[in-house]
């Protein structure tokens, strides 16, 4: 569930409710132009200033939202509005895109997937000015080492290219990262769809259960984001260069992509629970047809039975010399009938 | 449901019927400058001409729709359509946004939990005028004193706004109350959702149902209270000023986010009908099961026993000495495949 | 189901389909102005052309369709298209709005309920001209009395207005008809939804079916009435002026509260017949369970009964003085078990 | 299912595959002025070159589709498009709607109802030029003889409009004909309707299965007879004047209105397959039901038959007086409980 | 599942990942004017600058994608975007379309059908250029030899017309090898609709899954790929002249139908699921049927035969002359009853 804004109802807008065990923001600035890199860690904001009227492209990524007072102090320097200060801090918000004076926010939702294959969300903003990019992160640790390796490296457009195409190489490898999640997803999935057909027990309507929860969950976070991308492309009057737009698009067919996928595992999902419902009725079938077969085979012999039990005395049967034999032979008659 | 416009069919559009039991409304009047505020409660209308004058912003709150003469005086006043003045009297009517001459009108919906859970809707119809801002609620008591507070506390944009603001700041706390109820309705989803996996009674699927039944009426609000939101944004000629546009945005994310949760939980609460329904299959299973193994071990061996206790005089292993024990065992190696 | 448009197929679109049965038309009129009223009943088609002249306006209300030449020469005068003329005449057709020469076309459906709950359907054509409305419909009787009796009276705006306020009122008052039957079609929801959880019985399903039956028929008729009357309001060259747009606003919005509340029954209905399915499984549940219990304690003791039935010679227990009641006891430890 | 347009995968979008077992084509011409009527059956291609140049209206009906060579003819002689005539061929082809230099396609399928039920479509291209229309039909024997005979007759508008008239009446007349068979169809579905209620068996799951793939091929034909026409009303550029487009609105209307009534038939036939499976469990549970009366009743009693059936040397119940018919009491009130 | 674009997560846009087992690229060029026809194998991409500069149009068919030095060439050579480059390497990919400086991409999926019934998809990578189309597919072995037959006849337009008819004839060929494994498709269908109204097994559940899996494929193959031509159609900035348009509005025409078709198929396959369930629920109705059955008949007969076989002192029957008779005779009436 996405978080409500405010500490308490009807708080000011200007309010903010750091998240509970928020690690403080540390700073880290990567400051390039195509012949020169600066990498700084643990900046202080008041070294900031020197790096926005710089004609160089300043990387400002901020990991921690646990301090108000140095968010505020960041807010003021960026000139950051009041509720799209709110967007950043009260994670998760919704992925959206919308453009201020200034410069242009781009909120996306990045994956992680840990050894026991738990997934773990994080809030990733991305706020796009003149000549820097400044992300916000709810903590260190992030799937962006590729980026600021590429600038480490000076090769390909990276360096030579403004902060659109920085925040394209951020958005595009929050993106990538959520390909092989849905992978596993998918081999999940089939590995279901076999112990369906092949070996359905009470626990496989919870696994399909929890599989189409998560398939709801991804939906609900890239159904948004392309449509924030979508409005980052089509907006006449942000900080996009036209040639960066043809790299924001390809982002946009990833995740139109990633959609097609996500709709044929939900399909494909419902499927199964069509698949586990018909194969209870199957074996309960199974079970009666057992149960049915051994009444009609046993319940005419023990009548039978019963009726040469009976204590009549004149019951000229039971005093015949073959009597015996003949009603054995008459059960295994019955029987086979 | 919502309401009939009219005491009875074909009634002139300028009719009201006044619900019953409405209390008289009582007037409470917030009017300020960034320098001073004039708090005033029970105020008569004759009283108000003054205040619209006046270059003040002026909240004027009415509590209680249950005297016509009143309503009309207030018509009058603030030269209400007689349209307008009906959506507010015949409470409850569908979240819209209008604009009239002189004024907009935005109908939203205000929710309130009671410590015993129960949820209660109330419409309060927000006009915002150019110095003022007119409120409509059903009775007294309402989720908005945090706004009353700031305009008393008198710091943040609130007292240097216009009206605008102070709708905003309205219609924003409006929503904010949606959140806890929303938040408790997702709790109660978990409960059901883990007393259907492990141990699901005849109870749940009313549960279930009634789960199912909150989310559509709370959708059938978000949604069309979403749609006003946005026709305010989208409506070029109406009292509301580029700066707050941007928050009304705001509040129409949140709608958004509103929905997406909505939809999230009726997913999966159509999902625990299917869990729900197959574990009425599987105990089934689990009961013809039980009742099929006894059935075979127990139905054979009644036979057997009714064979020996069959009465033939010429029946040679009844006659034996080991018969008895040997019967037995029979039954046991029977009992055993 | 609409209906069919021709005598038989292929029919030159001229021609006319009296519907069996149909009462030969009744003419009455209202001309009014602010100042007088002029009503007659029974009038001839001849004297219609003189209330066409004059500034008054005038309601020409036919009832009836069941003579051709009479609406041939109502069309004549009227100058109405024969697509209009079938569309009239040619009952029921699906709700709709048109344009044409000199006059504008809304074909509405008129709800009545009888004592008895049956629900009544009428078609009510509404022709808007520049002085005149013009209304057929299929018999006497309908739900516009209170329209005639405020034109009488005088008050409130009407006689001030012109046609299409007249027309607005007609409206107004058809879909006003609608609430008291969708109320009574709720109160029979929840009437069945009780039936469903306290007390499901084999009658049960077909209420159901009949309540979406019912829903079903009036979404299709309300949907498109919806659809009419935004044509109406967004018409730009017909006959209504922008004052009376307002009030058939407002009947846009009962309308779209109206399929509302409509798609919030079908829901509900849908969720009704998943508790009565699941009400199915848990009733077998129960009558399985009693079957097993009972299986399951008294084949074992039968079994016993039988073994201490069987007549071998050498049967031990059998002599034992407390053979019998050791027997009965293990039977009651067997039962217990 | 629709052709495949080509006799092989990749030909040439010149090429055509003549239908196996298709006839020859039959050219019958009616050539009109308000004042004369030329008709001609079995015209040669060559001759229909007079009839182009004149201003009367011509309408060139051809029947069957059996030859490459006249078919090639007749496309030189109205210069039409390959495709257009492939279009023309290939039948069935999805309704549709083309504009091209000089003349307009509209594709409808035509449908026609055997004594025994069975449904029987066929393609009708109607192709509109400035003097003429242009139809072909898969054989010999269609719906159209009324208008033929309209066009004979001379009354009404028919003779005094140009070929944008023609072509409404063939159109609309083909619509004419779906009436009657959704009518049957209707029908249809209330037997079952009644059968699912009052007497499901196991053929009736298989009745409603057709239903609900007849009303999809219904759906699947009439949703692009609806765009298509629709298309031609909005179409700025063909051969329709405006007076006829208000006729063609009328078609729309009408193709709406079929729309309307097979989605509720679709919704009602869903609504049955509930019954049936609902009918389905409540048999289930009466079967049970017996069973399990049934078995509680006897299976106890034999029980106490079994234990005094016991052979037990010290049994003092067997020696009592009133064993028996006291035993047998006990057996009734235990029947009775 | 699409295909993830890079090698690992954040790589530079630039970065190609050649498929595993990917063969290295075989270029084939057909360069032809209406007059001539060149045709050669194995062509080396230094040698393509030549073509490039003529105004014959020129086919470039490159076969395989396992050269990167190969493929960089020819990105090279015809100025390719570094991203399109890897939407054509990076196989598959979703259908779509875009304009680049230049020239413009359609990204296409080939089907081909082995003998075993087994699909087998291909990408085909469409680039139309000012005088040639240059075409990347995964492999050797294509549908597309008519094309290449129908440039080497010389007749029909293709050798008169420019790269976009040629472009045209490719994307067609694609589209037409769809219907015949449609028509497979559609066949399949048929035959588990027959296998479950007549003999539903365990494995029919499978087939339906199976079938409805190939289905939703299908259509998140066809569904972009008509979207991809209905941009090209509506471009107004690209290499297809208005009369090649027509042709390529007829490829839409067949991916609507195609669509159509597969909708129809799916509703089919939803209906086939609810036979299934109820052919298991009418088949557990009776085998209860036969149990029921027997037990009524069987259980108290035993009842009965229990009785006299109590071992009571005083039981009058036991010694009357015909007890024994008239027992069986009390027997036979119960079984009858």
């Amino acid at each position: 569930m996405y978080r409500k804004r405010k500490p308490h109802i009807g708080a000011s807008p200007g309010t903010l409710a750091i998240p509970e065990g928020a690690l403080p923001p540390s700073i880290r600035i990567m400051d390039y132009t195509p012949d020169r890199l600066d990498e700084q860690e643990m900046v202080a904001v008041s070294d900031l200033a020197a790096y926005l009227v710089s004609d160089s492209v300043t990387w400002i990524d901020v990991h921690g939202l646990g301090d108000e007072a140095v968010l505020r102090e960041l807010a003021e320097c960026f000139r950051l509005h009041s509720l799209l200060l709110e967007d950043v801090v009260h994670v998760p918000q919704r992925p959206k895109y919308e453009t201020h004076e200034g410069h242009d926010l781009l909120i996306t939702r990045m994956i992680s997937q840990k050894e026991g294959g738990e997934i773990d969300w994080e809030q990733v903003s991305v706020i796009i000015g003149e000549h820097y990019v400044l992300t916000f992160q709810e903590r260190a640790g992030d799937v962006l080492d590729p980026v600021r390796e590429r600038i480490r490296r000076g090769k390909g457009p990276m360096r030579r290219s403004g902060p659109d195409y920085l925040a394209y190489a951020i958005v595009d490898t929050v993106i990538d990262a959520y390909y092989p999640v849905l992978e596993r997803l998918g081999d999940h999935l089939e590995v279901v769809e076999e112990e369906v057909i092949a070996n359905p027990s009470n626990a496989t309507i919870g696994r399909i259960h929890r599989l189409k929860r998560e398939l709801i969950s991804f939906r609900r976070t890239i159904w948004p984001q392309r449509d924030a991308i979508n409005a980052l492309i089509r907006g006449d009057e942000n900080h996009v260069t036209d040639p960066v737009r043809i790299y924001f698009r390809d982002s946009y067919d990833h995740c139109v992509q990633l959609m097609d996928v996500i709709e044929s595992y939900r399909e494909m999902a419902g499927g199964l629970l069509d698949i586990y419902l018909s194969s209870l009725s199957n074996r309960m079938n199974e079970i009666m047809k057992v149960l049915t077969i051994l009444a009609s085979i046993f319940i005419p012999l023990t009548f039978i039975a019963g009726i040469y039990g009976m204590n009549f005395d004149n019951m000229p049967e039971l005093h015949a010399h073959y009597g015996y034999p003949l009603a054995l032979l008459a059960m295994a008659f019955t029987a086979g009938g």
